[in-house]
């Protein structure tokens, strides 16, 4: 391997397969040159889209296979049609194998998942993987995870979330210790279900030096951006994220029909426009686009499907961060800490105990 | 008790207390003249509040009570201090003693929810409370439920929540079979909890006559109006809530930002004024004001602590409408049916046996 941060990219995933993803990673290429590229999947498609652009082909191999996941296969299915030859599988078989320092596809993802553990497996000491989301909030942007890689999720895995989603973010915001807080609810008393209370204790206790919990919060606190960090289990993560994503269409669909309703107002929105175009930017989802597969002894960054170039650009740009700045290890010494931390504290009881016994 | 809808209202509840309580009901009671109230609380405040509007004044009655269970009550202390003598207390009574048809209190949902639960107990049949929410959507209104009367619940909890659900959707929206679907993620095979498969299965074959159940919904489907009544647990169900509310502030903020950076932008707004009225009008939480407890022997409804007169009122409506057209009766009807089904199935099958035997 170079010193340049190596992408296996599964060109036949996605609604549109390497139409968008050739173009995705030249974009990406323009704003971080210091890429190259492996390209998996239907060589006769990608070839042409590759040659298109004398710089993309520059730093751009191609490994040919046939067998493509279908955005409707099942996980068990594209499991049992297209392992160790589908272009997904042989995407994150090339981070396995340490030809690539990152997987992208924008194939579907629970396929995309079930084939992640299977080739990749999971870290040593982590139990579950997560899905994290980059949430846009008025502060800025927030990590969220996980929204929806398994369901429930016990007090020590969400620890182990903490931990993950923290290393992400010290990548992804350049901070040192970022704030986490435990997604939970507002009712008193009942307050969060025995997992989420014991895990606060957890991270309250369990001597995390890289992490500044902050507590719980609650559902209105993703988009007012509360803590960098916010940890629940797949359910309730991608219930909020989908509610999120649901009510913002909605808000923009109430929008569109007022302001189209008279002519005044459709003057006032022209001349408002640039305002309207900031907005617009701001929910743009391709801005964010790319959920990061947190776990696993290798980094795959999921796309969404229906992306265009752009969007898969984002996706590629945040697959090439989590590699430059070492996101496995980083997650490794998060983990070892936390673990550390504890075994520290019982060798150090247990010599004093010595140095006790034998004096 | 009189034809007309008699309303108990905790007059010391929420943020404000009588002089956001009395001026509501006042203008409730313009809207809907048959009701009458019971306001229970300190009457040195409230009386001459009642007094200033003579229509108010004509139907209501003061009942006079020194304690007032307070926002940061926790639900135990409320209960220790509050009961047999608090004003939400005495108005959830008022509803026992069949003095009042429905109580309404913008007081914490905590201590309502546990005085609810202790003065008026569950319906027969009925396990858990839960609290519905008014959810505005695209194509109108739903009803989600639980947001947040407790946390977890097996499949025949979440059972009795469709029932309960499409019981005031019934009333509410005034259609004879009720859309309902359940809460769940999209991630494939992994697809849900146990429970909310094994409550699918039950609502599918369990014969429900008045429920049109049209299986699992996601996240998105809550803006869309996918179904007239979402069913999932407490949990998951208050993170749902809180993430729209935040989701909406957040993008409210945007576009105040927005349209207030340049002269322009300034002159667009003026000009598209109306359409952003109409926007506000839209997301005015104060027009779907009111949590409806659902699965006690009385109808409470709980107001938004901090609303104004406008939203206390429609909290009031809501009240009136649940009570006039008898919500209580509506779900005993719907708990009936579902279990009655399963009951003449079981006498059939065993009338059956007898006839063979006895031939």
């Amino acid at each position: 391997m170079t010193d340049k941060v190596r992408i296996a990219l599964d060109a036949m995933g996605g609604d549109f397969g390497p139409e968008i993803v050739a173009p995705g990673a030249a974009l990406a290429l323009c704003r971080k040159p210091d890429m190259t590229f492996l390209f998996v999947g239907d060589e006769a498609r990608i070839r042409p889209l590759v040659e298109a652009d004398p710089r993309l082909k520059a730093v751009s191999e191609i490994l040919h296979t046939d067998v493509a996941v279908r955005m409707e296969d099942k996980p068990s299915v594209a499991l049992r049609q297209g392992r160790r030859r589908s272009s997904m599988w042989l995407a994150l078989d090339a981070v396995k194998a340490r030809q690539a320092h990152v997987a992208v596809s924008a194939g579907n993802t629970g396929a995309l998942m079930a084939m992640s553990r299977f080739c990749l497996r999971m870290l040593p000491g982590v139990e579950r993987p997560a899905i994290a989301a980059i949430w846009p909030t008025l502060r800025g942007e927030s990590i969220v995870l996980d929204v929806g890689a398994t369901i429930g999720a016990d007090a020590k895995q969400l620890v182990d979330f903490a931990v993950m989603g923290s290393a992400m973010a010290r990548i992804l915001f350049d901070i040192e210790r970022p704030t986490v807080g435990l997604l939970n609810v507002g009712v008193e008393e009942i307050k969060g279900v025995e997992q989420v209370k014991e895990a606060a204790r957890l991270l309250r206790e369990g001597g995390f030096p890289a992490i500044d919990f902050r507590g719980f919060v609650e559902g209105d606190d993703l988009g007012r951006g509360t803590v960098d960090v916010v940890v629940t289990e797949g359910f309730s993560g991608n219930i909020a994220l989908k509610t999120a994503e649901g009510t913002a269409r909605q808000i923009a669909e109430y929008l569109r029909a007022a302001l189209s309703r008279t002519l005044m107002s459709k003057i006032g929105y022209l001349l408002a426009k640039h305002a309207f175009d900031e907005l617009r930017d701001k929910m743009d989802p391709r801005k964010v686009n790319g959920g990061v597969f947190l776990g696993l002894d290798g980094v795959v960054i999921k796309s969404h499907g229906g992306t265009d170039a752009e969007g898969f650009a984002s996706a590629v740009e945040l697959g090439y961060d989590m590699a430059r700045y070492d996101l496995t290890q980083k997650i490794q010494q998060g983990l070892v800490h936390g673990a550390g931390s504890t075994v520290a504290e019982i060798s150090t009881r247990r010599d004093d105990a010595l140095v006790e016994a034998a004096s």
